[in-house]
């Protein structure tokens, strides 16, 4: 089903996406200043379901990447991802007719609405994770053998790169040094892949899907009704704790943001206390020195009394907070897929264990 | 004036090109036996002065990228240049006729030598520096405003970059990071330069200078005549230090080795030090505390008795060495040069004094 997006449109899947990104992402505020803009000047962005692109129509992926924490310091100008579009384009040997988000999470969901609209050329409603992840081979695609390569990278300087590797993990350790030295943050274009790949690889109906989680928290805000249980409805999610952020703890690593938030139990969790770790996204939640949710399931703190999903680097002392987690797209839940994305990629010890199956 | 580089050409020229290394630019036995074994199987390389390429005949720098400690243990199998030079090709317009050396110094003197042979195109006897210099833009290609780019770099798991900077500085930067996750050292294909450029930019004749002075220590050598001296005299250098190596402290640090040797005189010099200090290449030298000789000029350690250039990997406690000063190419002289090669760049808060002004 072909649609248009507006203005109004991105705020929804801004807020959405958030929920998706698991912290991760960077700060939806600034995509969604893109986006708009991009789209009061060139006019609304099509997008179309998977089904809808012939099986050669060509995609390609626009993403910033970077630790988030820069990101909030350093606003694209949006040459960049022009620069990034072209540059693969040069290298893909016929006409590339569409573009799509590599994760949903944070500016990444809505980076890719404001190229659309500059190129006027449509997105389809996909992304690489049903969510957001914190490393370039995270994404469903690299499952089904497509390579990031051509993989380009602009910097708002006018530095560009383009990388070609033997497998896409690879392309992590290359892009992230990159990455830093153009000032910890970057516009990339990858994952050139056909209508036929993306039927099979990507994670369909991401974008509609983020859409309708920021709707119902709009909704539910406007009609008073209990915003944290719509959330969870639309989600698939559960409720994992309710609770206090006692200490946040981040450091910019490599290119990362990593640290960990404590929360301290509220009203039900009283007397508890929850441990959450991230990498850019969150990654894992202790209950009490229990692990209960780990990637890839999704992690998300939100504002106990409106829903607003919580940045990592939003975290502060004193927040008041539900914590979610809600279950992986099944193309992540794989041994295989396991192996890129599950506890023991990130260093810890523990087999995955679904979040539906836990609770 | 052509002529055809063979076998025994290659000794003399590792051996000359080992002089003007400066102590830097890889071990040259490695280049050597790969030039070597590509003439075997495909024929002796012709070698053309600049004069002979036409103005819009275009070249390109071969040469191999990294720390040159691991360069020992890490030999390239010869597939990356080939990959190198076909993707510079790729993006210059017209067919590159033509291969250079970037540094005359060490292994990147003989690594350009074995893609020719293999690619069956001539060497032009020119390159970038004269010497070795540690950093990708100290050229003096880049003096005369000739870019990096399109800048190649393969490794031999399959992995390729090609990178584009807003200038040279920019482009050391990327290559570096990139080099050192490639194992901490690559391939790369560099500053495609016309004949016209080459002509008003390189440094000419170094690759049938370096076979001089290699020719000259052999048969120095075979006559029973003063090796030190027939090299000073053929580099028009300066006998700076005599004396015996006491300390040499090395590290690896972002894919250069670093470090500094201490020498205590033996003859002519007993009583006084010496301290070499370098950064891949000898960048300055230090007698009884007073610097006597700086980058650009060149600084090289030689065995007392035989006038074997010593690479800075190579120094070990005990050994008896002549210390060599020659003068540094005009263009290196200029003020604009010496901002991207004089003593300051490198962190010596002095300003330059010419070799052949100072003694």
């Amino acid at each position: 089903m072909r649609r248009m997006i507006d203005v109004q449109n991105i705020e929804d899947i801004a807020l959405g996406a958030a929920v998706l990104g698991t912290g991760g992402g960077g700060d939806p505020y600034i995509g969604k200043l893109m986006a708009a803009e991009a789209i009061r000047q060139n006019g609304p962005v099509e997008l179309v379901s998977v089904d809808e692109m012939g099986d050669d129509d060509m995609s390609v992926a626009i993403a910033m990447m970077g630790a988030p924490t820069v990101m909030v310091e350093k606003m694209p100008g949006g040459t960049e991802a022009v620069s990034a579009f072209n540059a693969v384009q040069s290298y893909v040997g016929k006409p590339i007719k569409y573009i799509y988000s590599i994760e949903a999470g944070g500016i990444n969901s809505t980076i890719p609405i404001a190229l659309a609209a500059k190129m006027r050329l449509p997105l389809v409603d996909l992304d690489g994770m049903g969510r957001a992840f914190p490393e370039i081979q995270m994404v469903t695609q690299s499952l089904f053998g497509i390579t990031a390569h051509p993989f380009t990278m602009a910097d708002e300087k006018g530095n560009s790169v383009v990388l070609s590797t033997i497998d896409n993990r690879w392309m992590e350790t290359f892009a992230r040094g990159i990455a830093v030295n153009m000032g910890a943050t970057t516009i990339i274009g990858a994952y050139p892949a056909s209508g036929k790949q993306q039927k099979e690889a990507a994670v369909h109906g991401t974008m509609s899907f983020a859409e309708t989680i920021g709707r119902t928290i709009r909704e539910a805000r406007a009609a008073h009704v209990d915003v944290i249980r719509a959330l969870k409805d639309v989600t698939k999610g559960y409720v994992i704790f309710h609770g206090k952020l006692t200490d946040v703890q981040r450091k910019t690593v490599a290119g990362f943001a990593r640290g960990e938030a404590l929360l301290e139990g509220i009203g039900e969790d009283a007397g508890s206390t929850m441990r959450i770790q991230f990498q850019n996204e969150n990654l894992m939640a202790e209950k009490n020195g229990t692990i209960i949710a780990s990637v890839p399931d999704l992690i998300t703190m939100v504002e106990e009394d409106t829903g607003e999903p919580l940045t990592t680097e939003q975290l502060r002392y004193g927040f008041r907070v539900m914590v979610l987690a809600m279950p992986a797209h099944h193309h992540w839940r794989t041994p295989k897929a396991l192996e890129v994305v599950g506890p023991r990629y990130f260093g810890y010890d523990i087999d995955y264990s679904p979040i539906d199956e836990r609770l």
